[in-house]
């Protein structure tokens, strides 16, 4: 019975937490979004919206804290449960990183862009996917999944790396871009940090699997 | 007999907290003096300490996991022994920004410093005493104290801003300093993120001290 009830508990937790991914790569998107149409005010919906994720992790941090203190897990259900309070900090990280791009947008303002955004809206598709498979690896323990996403961090170094070439030719060249040009590559800098995020959960999602801490990309 | 083997536990827990979090505060001060005597032999060494960080961070989660899963402690032992484990997280961020110092570093060699710093070695003096300050706080459930220091954050934040806004006033002025001051500004980036982390383990110092999650700076 008691057995029963701590399961259904970490499925709680687990829905909980989905729910938090989900505002989270709503703010990414959002973020990105208000970056495209220079929507201002966008932007600071989703530098409001920030404090409900901030909520959010406080709320799974209690819940984990109290099913540990209530129902002494052992285990693989321990270990679960502690994950899911680590992986609620890394998704409160995200969505601030998400708010700080947020905050360039408007810095940014409605000045012309300097040039077309290809690379930064790539980045963000691919950083929004490892992010959601991450979680997904963490719902199925499907360490194969995880060990995949985690893998698929260079690529997002190397378009971060690419933007920051690129936008530092355009300051070289014409010192009136500098300010816009360090926005974007703070944007850049920013969605990098996310996929390490994305990386992070998948390195707890293998260690949530196996108990093998011993894993770096 | 328990009773006191728990306590006992903890108390080395505390312990190798500690001996990682001075570990951390080396990684930062050596990476801002790799910086000022543009020394990249210590860079790189920075950058290669980091991996005994990580480790001291897996291993403080296998302890603090061991202890739940074999001691079952309750209310302020429970929660002393989460915090700890998120410490741990944050002390290895820490110490993931020393080496992004460290590589930045790296990135500017033996090319002249393109103005003397002042307020890099002013900031690295605030964000290690604040790390310091958070750390005693934790040990001695000061919260006080933890108050104190996490409103320092508001410091860090505005030399961040003055040092960002004199740099791009080089690189408007003369596009050679562009690559280098970007890099000083991505350092100056990095102390602030330390910062950051400093004012996240005042937060969870009042927080085991009070259980009350509801404290934003």
């Amino acid at each position: 019975m008691l057995r029963k009830s701590l399961d259904e508990n970490i499925e709680k937790l687990k829905n909980e937490m989905l729910l938090m991914g989900s505002q989270v790569e709503e703010a990414i998107e959002k973020s990105i979004q208000s970056l495209k149409e220079q929507d201002v005010e966008l932007a600071k919906q989703v530098m409001e919206d920030d404090d409900k994720i901030d909520e959010y992790e406080l709320e799974l941090e209690e819940l984990c804290t109290r099913l540990i203190a209530t129902q002494q897990p052992v285990a693989g259900d321990l270990r679960t449960i502690i994950v899911i309070s680590k992986l609620a900090t890394d998704l409160e990280r995200i969505g601030d990183h998400a708010s700080n791009i947020a905050k360039m947008v408007i810095n940014i303002g409605d000045e012309p862009l300097i040039k077309p955004l290809i690379d930064i809206p790539r980045m963000t598709d691919i950083v929004t996917n490892r992010l959601k498979e991450s979680l997904k690896a963490f719902v199925n323990l499907d360490t194969e999944l995880a060990d995949e996403i985690a893998r698929q961090d260079e690529e997002v170094d190397l378009l971060d790396e690419q933007i920051l070439r690129e936008l530092l030719t355009f300051m070289i060249e014409d010192p009136k871009t500098i300010r816009q040009a360090m926005s974007l590559i703070f944007i850049s800098r920013f969605l990098e940090r996310i996929g390490d995020h994305a990386t992070n959960i998948c390195e707890r999602v293998i260690y949530m699997a196996t108990g093998d801490w011993d894993v770096s990309y």
